[in-house]
């Protein structure tokens, strides 16, 4: 089974007390890809500019990833620029230069449309809800989204949400976009709005998921060393629905599984920059670490007192 | 097996966006006997002044709580004046009267000095210290502290450290105590100092359990209602301390079993304003819970792909 992911290509400028990257490459759909094509097929939608080059590009496809979705047109790439200090779990933006993804309108090469999963990254809600008209008969769609288009696009991303089978969002964005300080009411406020599951993202405190009546609490991996946290949702996510497209199970406990090897994923790539642990991560060590979550949460039942 | 707890008894003026308590039953001490009473018996030593109700010791009396180790002194009883915003897992201190606190020289009773478990709530390094004097021969020693220990006594803390079993402490407060922004990093160092494990508290976000070569993750339960989050903590460690007293069995899933129970009194607590919830809480519901634990964090083995 493939997957069809939807979302920026990007050149990122990214400093962290521990170093900088200066227009490495990044994006949401380049971390997504990457991480997801460790499991499963993907095929990406983007759209880059003249300045983008050709060795990234290789690289993507040297991963397996169907690169005929990545359009590119005049103009230059999209750039962002940021930030992080010791709190490694918020980034400050220091610049944004959309550039050509002001005109990127997705449209999915005919061989893209009967994909079984399709993930939208962070972009424009409207453009989400394009992508969802293009596609036939998805198995599973899931979302990401973030604070500019729950303030710009309310009423867009609420469309989107309805459609979709998995969100994932962050822990500040939930309680923005509905509200509601408490993040079980927040959660169970989106999931009333439509979509079936949702994935909250807490940075270095992991992630919770909900359903209308189930919460899975999923830990961090306690990492000695965090390098760069770019991507690491993104990351996230394409292990999530990486190891979803590849086993087909989307029973609670497959999701659950997949749920940590998106956390594994996202453990990996904050260890060094841009994507550089991605390009030289083995499936061995994958696995390896994933027996590592287990130890790292496992606990004996209840034997009465 | 009986535990000996030696920290404060206090009145407690809480304003959260939920409510208002104001001289309501609070402190270490009884937050953690309270706790650790549903487990085994507790031994209780603290000061208290000439203003203190004889309800509130009925009240501990009632849970079996030996009180022989609470002082009665010329007067006022320590009083805490704190507020929560939306946030809540940062207090914010408005007042603290220490009144009778500034006198307290722990005086263990003669029955209490055989104990084989002994918890230091946070008072003053050089306090815990006398207390270490005190008792013969303990199978396992806990201590917890806070910032203004941190800043105004590192040396006397140090040595304390040096001298327990369990440190349980605040992700912030391991942070400012080593100076390490990476909270692994931290821990290590921590341990490094001499104490065999670190218990490291995140909030609403649960507790990292650190060895010199184990890590352990426990989420905090999500709840749709906390209405007042002071005393988790010493509830949390009264858990833990309670059910290791119980079964003795101080192995790593003994006492990561101990952590989920201390998560458990932890998550009843905060349900309700000063000890209200302890008031009404009935062992069934802590095995309840403890089994709801145990599926909001359950995963699958790996199978290979």
């Amino acid at each position: 089974m493939s997957i069809v992911v939807v979302g920026t290509v990007a050149f990122d400028t990214v400093e962290t007390p521990f170093g900088k990257g200066e227009n490495v490459l990044g994006g949401s759909a380049t971390y997504f890809s990457t991480s997801a094509s460790f499991f499963t097929d993907v095929s990406l939608v983007a759209v880059v500019g003249e300045d983008f080059p050709q060795e990234h590009v290789q690289f993507l496809q040297s991963r397996d990833i169907d690169t005929a979705g990545l359009q590119r047109i005049p103009g230059k790439t999209f750039h962002w620029t940021g930030k992080y200090g010791y709190d490694l779990n918020e980034a400050q933006t220091l610049d944004t230069q959309l550039n050509v993804l002001t005109e990127f309108r997705p449209n999915l090469p005919e061989s893209y449309r009967d994909a079984e999963y399709v993930f939208l990254a962070n972009i424009d809600p409207d453009l989400q809800m394009d992508v969802l008209d293009q596609v036939r008969a998805p198995k599973l769609v899931a979302c990401d989204t973030m604070n500019f288009w729950i303030s710009s696009k309310p009423e867009s991303l609420k469309k989107v949400l309805q459609k979709v089978d998995l969100v994932v969002i962050n822990e500040g964005e939930a309680r923005q976009f509905t509200g509601e300080a408490n993040l079980v009411k927040a959660a169970r406020s989106i999931i009333s709005l439509g979509c079936k599951r949702l994935v909250v993202k807490r940075g270095e405190y992991g992630v919770l998921m909900f359903t209308k009546d189930s919460v899975f609490a999923a830990p961090a991996y306690p990492l000695e060393q965090v390098f760069d946290p770019t991507g690491a949702g993104d990351t996230f996510a394409g292990g999530l629905m990486g190891y979803l497209a590849n086993t087909g199970d989307l029973s609670e406990d497959g999701i659950r599984q997949a749920i940590i090897f998106g956390s594994v994923m996202a453990s990996f790539n904050v260890e060094d920059f841009s994507l550089e642990r991605m390009k030289r991560l083995e499936y061995r060590e994958i696995e390896a670490r994933y027996k590592n979550f287990k130890s790292l949460t496992s606990f004996r039942d209840i034997e009465p007192l």
